[in-house]
């Protein structure tokens, strides 16, 4: 079982926050900076360039890649970590259209990160073959996936709303028709129990500065299925990524299975960063992760919808359908959350009026969600809201 | 006048090791854990999520971006850092690339860095219009600009040998004939003058855990000279790239000049350390550094034909077609160069038979330099050297 007041323990919590964006940049684990301060202070300092294989940071992709599938329902050795999340989406989805050359659609939803649709049209474009994105709403995604789709590229969990896809019956439709499925895992890792090996999913990748709370700019990682990863086509085919990257060899030859996905130089201090972070999750289980986040986000709703009712809820009402966030529709949502913000309860503003909450089992318990709501309905029932000179619109550019 | 004594005073160097691979990394600046300790508390720990904009994270890439271009001759505003330099050059070659749609051959040497070539082949697949990587021996990079060449792509200064290209020279030569110009700095950047604007250069890339002293995993940047910038395809259309990043719109639109280079969320951990390194760059003259770095090296070749015949000198002659470093063919190079690391030289062996050796004014001495020639001495002259028991033969995989 585990142990919630000792996973909040492992937190540096501001005073007086009650933190519920936890799901766009996760909180400091109080033992970050000492494993970051380790790789400057012995490593850096005093092996240089022996750090790369003394201090094991070569490696480290694919040591923290084998700890994140233990946690994401892949086997090690199909797991590695690094760069962006937008890069890996890239690789995962240039990896996979490669797998259909006969097909040209890449079809995905409008609820979908834009960052992902961003990196699908810029690979469609630099293929130039004909191969476009099609992007239907999230509700219509399983009537399109028809035999003229290459790849199927969803975030499993909205980021505005919350709303999850059904991966396994997702994954199943796709594969129905031959069509390869690319998982965005961002708001999923960590917020919910994640199974790619049990949905069949072909490509995956997600990153590690929301739930996972490694950091500002934490890599991101890269998940290849077994059946896929020995011939996988890596697009950003990078020395890290070569079968005998220090051979210095003058043509590509792909490293064996999901190594191949390794690009550039790994960032170091922010993978002990994100070591640091691991080492917390390893101390849960994602069952009791879900069963709380879950108790906190029902709890939220109820609570908003009793002192709130000009609030309309934006995410699923049925908490299977949801990740680990809470989302409302409030016309003056940018003011008011700016209010919120100011009596120390974090969530955040997605446009056009839409007041996003993460809830994070690991540091956010139900007296924080009952001060939250408390919060909110001053706020919200603040009688000057009514006038015209309050009306502050939401501009975010 | 650069203050030698100031600047070694600015680094961390372990005792008794005479460290000539900072062409490789770097060693520590000793400003640099406070630096990063910075971003993590109070940053991180009591911003939060606000540290985006509170704590200047998001506008890093650009910030630091500029305080490079000032460094490479080039104006602010026309470099942006992040990701790695593979990724970077991918970006550059597709962008120059879309500038000759009507070419179908990026040039190289077979000097170049390998992942260079790597990511141009990558690419050239990608695109599967024809588009082929041809590499030349580098004495003959010249005479194979003609006007099938679509881009040049070149790394000014050779991982191996330390051979210098002309950036002028060849660059007008590439534009003569309608090509344009990809110039990578990894060897170049802090360890000689770089007068992009002045060469005329259409695209660079270049890392900062070499000469500049970033760190392990340290960020790269990118050039794009103005008269590309408002028009350069950015291939890797990532969000941090787009116009208005926030606004989270369903089309990518890029944002002005070099920012749409930007890709994914960038890493603040390595940003900082990189900003710690910088604050030295800009207490000295690039001038100064160059001209000490050809005495360190004259005095190195000097230092080391006189005692060690056994060595063929691999980097060229005239140190004006030299980077700052230098290179000797050995045949037992690689044994050769375990024994110097256990003395406490520490360089680095490239297959088949080169030693390497660094060297970094910024924290190198000419006492170094003798250091370094009599210890390498007695390792060479070693007599056992010629019983078959030792030919340990260099094998790195």
């Amino acid at each position: 079982m585990t142990d919630f007041a000792w996973t909040r323990d492992q937190f540096h919590l501001p005073e007086g926050v009650i933190y519920l964006d936890g799901n766009s940049l996760g909180p400091m684990p109080k033992a970050t900076p000492a494993r970051v301060q380790q790789v400057m202070e012995p490593e850096w300092r005093d092996q240089l360039i022996g750090g790369w294989v003394g201090a094991g940071w070569h490696l480290a992709p694919e040591r923290l890649g084998d700890r994140i599938a233990a946690m994401i329902g892949a086997e090690a050795g199909h797991v590695v970590v690094g760069d962006t999340l937008s890069i890996k989406i890239y690789q995962a989805l240039a990896a996979a259209l490669a797998l259909r050359p006969d097909r040209r659609v890449i079809l995905s939803d409008t609820g979908n990160f834009p960052s992902d649709l961003y990196m699908a049209q810029g690979l469609a474009h630099t293929l130039g073959n004909g191969t476009r994105l099609k992007t239907v709403a999230p509700e219509d995604v399983a009537e399109h996936i028809t035999d003229e789709v290459a790849v199927l590229m969803l975030t499993e969990v909205d980021y505005r709303t919350g709303r999850r896809h059904d991966m396994k019956v997702l994954t199943a439709k796709a594969h129905e028709v031959g069509a390869i499925t690319v998982w965005d895992l961002a708001h999923s890792f960590g917020a919910l129990p994640v199974d790619l090996a049990g949905c069949g999913a072909d490509f995956a990748a997600g990153c590690t500065y929301k739930y996972i709370n490694a950091g500002p700019g934490a890599p991101a990682f890269i998940y290849v299925a077994p059946e896929h990863a020995g011939r996988a086509c890596t697009a950003l085919q990078g020395w890290q990524g070569h079968d005998a990257p220090f051979a210095f060899e003058q043509d590509y030859r792909p490293a064996t299975e999901v190594v191949r996905m390794r690009v550039g130089t790994p960032p170091v201090l922010q993978l002990a960063a994100l070591e640091a972070a691991l080492d917390i999750w390893e101390q849960v289980d994602m069952n009791d992760i879900r069963a709380r986040s879950i108790e906190l986000c029902e709890r939220f709703i109820a609570g908003v919808e009793e002192s709130c009712p000009q609030l309309r809820l934006a995410s699923p009402r049925d908490a299977a359908q949801r990740g680990s966030q809470v989302s409302f529709h409030f016309e003056e949502g940018y003011a008011a959350m700016q209010a919120l913000i100011a009596r120390g309860v974090i969530g955040d503003f997605r446009a056009p009026d839409i007041m996003r909450f993460g809830f994070t089992p690991l540091y956010i318990g139900p007296e924080d969600v009952d001060r939250a709501v408390e919060i909110l309905a001053e706020i919200i029932n603040w009688d000057l809201w009514d006038r015209p000179e309050y009306k502050v619109k939401a501009i975010i550019t």
